[in-house]
């Protein structure tokens, strides 16, 4: 028997907004609007972001992967402006209400608003191609935000984690895997990115400007090298943080290729005065510094101080197909 | 040439965001998040809604009406918590970057955030089918906000404006217009609802409980009654707000019919005790008293006193076809 809309909120989702809730939501999932109460003295932020099956993920992924995509993207924006997450809404077009893939979604999606602290507060669902829509809300301190309009000539440029493996995951589900043992770490990669959540937070302090690497890195990078004024960078290609399992499916060229263009992997590439860098040493997740902001308005790489060129830019929606179609 | 991603959003929202910009947006569309600064001792709160191809409109809808569509229920929400809006983003999967669509979509999209002061200050485009989603955000002084769960016995039962006409608006759409004087009329209470944000505010000091009409008259009240303790109703059939272009196309049963259940009329129904009514009585939207709340559980329907009974009740995309289908 097919399930009525109301219903269907109702079993999967009130639970989750349930269990994530807490003191500043004043009501939740069932009225019109949900009500929040801000946190005195502090700016809201908010990012809203799109998964539509065919164009970003395959059909018949896992419901818990998408839970885990859409969250991992949507936080990610959070941490790229220094935010503490407090509140989630969703909009999900189903093209069926499937038991199976509510409780795989909705589980997953439990699990991950506990681990960021965020709430879900409200939602709509419809029937339509398989489209979701996470909108995340957080807060920083007054004039606190990381914005990527600070970058400084001679800031260090520096990213977290390791790059490419996003894309190299996406390769291992399109094309099948040519070293198995190491296919579930990149998949893993690219279906559920950690945002970065406490760099964020960390780096408010002294950080100049910051970004998520969700169109690729060079492409990211001149986001932020636009937003300042027109600035430049120096990037050393042998400082790029690669992972072992993309070094040992892919090889090195390929490697850096993604890492360049590859998108989607949910770092933070930020820019920062050399002399704050040793503030950052504490903290647990890996920092690379991989170049320098210049005056001069381009994006030079030099592999072991000779320049280099590489093919391929960022990805972008409408431009070329996407990979996935 | 296609368009690219960002040129596109560039062109066509930048400027809407721009234009509706205020105070509170500290920083808009063109970063991770958009910062924004909520004012001091009021509740946010927020709704998001998707409208799908297929399922909420037909192919080949004008830009323009989608805009107005859209953007007209999700302000109903706002309205039905008495909230005056303050930010809205949007998320729009479209099949093509189409220059046409994207500039009567964003024209009217900027006339609409205009005269109902918010502001645009975020989104995401992603290539898809065509799906969009708004999100708006309102305030309210804390614990003014109207609340469904607040209807008491003896309250009366009141409606905005006359109800079905864009049920019977979508129904000249599927299946031609009977009375061809009329249908302009009602397609526009179909695609361009007028959200009832004035009145919300109004409603704030006096009613007990308030929803937008967007599932029904019927099912809408029905969440009223539940959510206040398991009350009931008596309708009187003859009290229902029908306009002159729903009768003469398609009679007093079919009016009524839809008016009952037709939804997505986005006018406002809610309860306020008798003694409260004269205070509406300067308001420029009609008010129609169409019956009480009872202890009794069940909403009973009367026609000039004499009990009767209706088939169907509210819209519910997952129970069964959409008309639109």
């Amino acid at each position: 028997m097919p399930l009525g809309e109301f219903e269907l909120i109702q079993r999967y989702f009130a639970q989750v907004a349930e269990a994530s809730s807490d003191a500043s939501v004043v009501l939740g999932v069932g009225d019109d609007c949900a009500i929040l109460t801000p946190p005195a003295s502090r700016q809201l932020v908010v990012s809203i972001d799109t998964l539509v099956e065919g164009t970003h993920f395959l059909p018949d992924t896992p419901a818990d992967l998408l839970a885990s995509r859409l969250l991992g993207a949507a936080l990610s924006d959070l941490a790229a402006m220094g935010a503490q997450p407090a509140w989630l809404t969703l909009a999900l077009s189903l093209p069926t209400a499937n038991a199976e893939w509510l409780k795989r979604f909705s589980e997953r999606l439990a699990e991950l608003c506990l681990e960021f602290k965020i709430a879900l507060v409200g939602g709509d669902t419809t029937r339509g191609p398989l489209t979701l829509t996470a909108q995340v809300h957080g807060f920083v301190p007054e004039g606190a935000a990381l914005v990527r309009s600070g970058a400084q000539v001679d800031d260090l440029i520096c990213v977290s984690g390791t790059l490419g493996d996003s894309r190299a995951g996406l390769e291992a589900q399109l094309k099948g895997v040519e070293q198995p043992g190491f296919a579930p770490y990149l998949s893993e990669r690219f279906f559920a990115p950690s945002p970065r959540i406490a760099l964020g937070l960390s780096l408010r302090e002294f950080a100049h400007s910051c970004i998520d690497i969700s169109d690729g890195l060079l492409s990211d990078l001149a986001h932020i090298l636009k937003a300042s004024g027109g600035l430049g960078a120096r990037l050393q290609l042998e400082a790029l943080p690669l992972s072992g399992a993309i070094l040992k499916s892919y090889g090195q060229d390929q490697a850096r290729q993604w890492a360049l263009t590859g998108g989607e992997d949910f770092e933070l590439c930020f820019t920062i005065p050399a002399e704050k860098l040793a503030n950052l040493a504490h903290l647990p997740v890996p920092i690379a510094v991989i170049g320098k902001v210049t005056q001069a308005p381009d994006i030079c790489l030099f592999d072991r101080g000779i320049p280099c060129e590489i093919s391929g830019s960022g990805y972008d929606h409408f431009l070329k197909q996407s990979p996935v179609e």
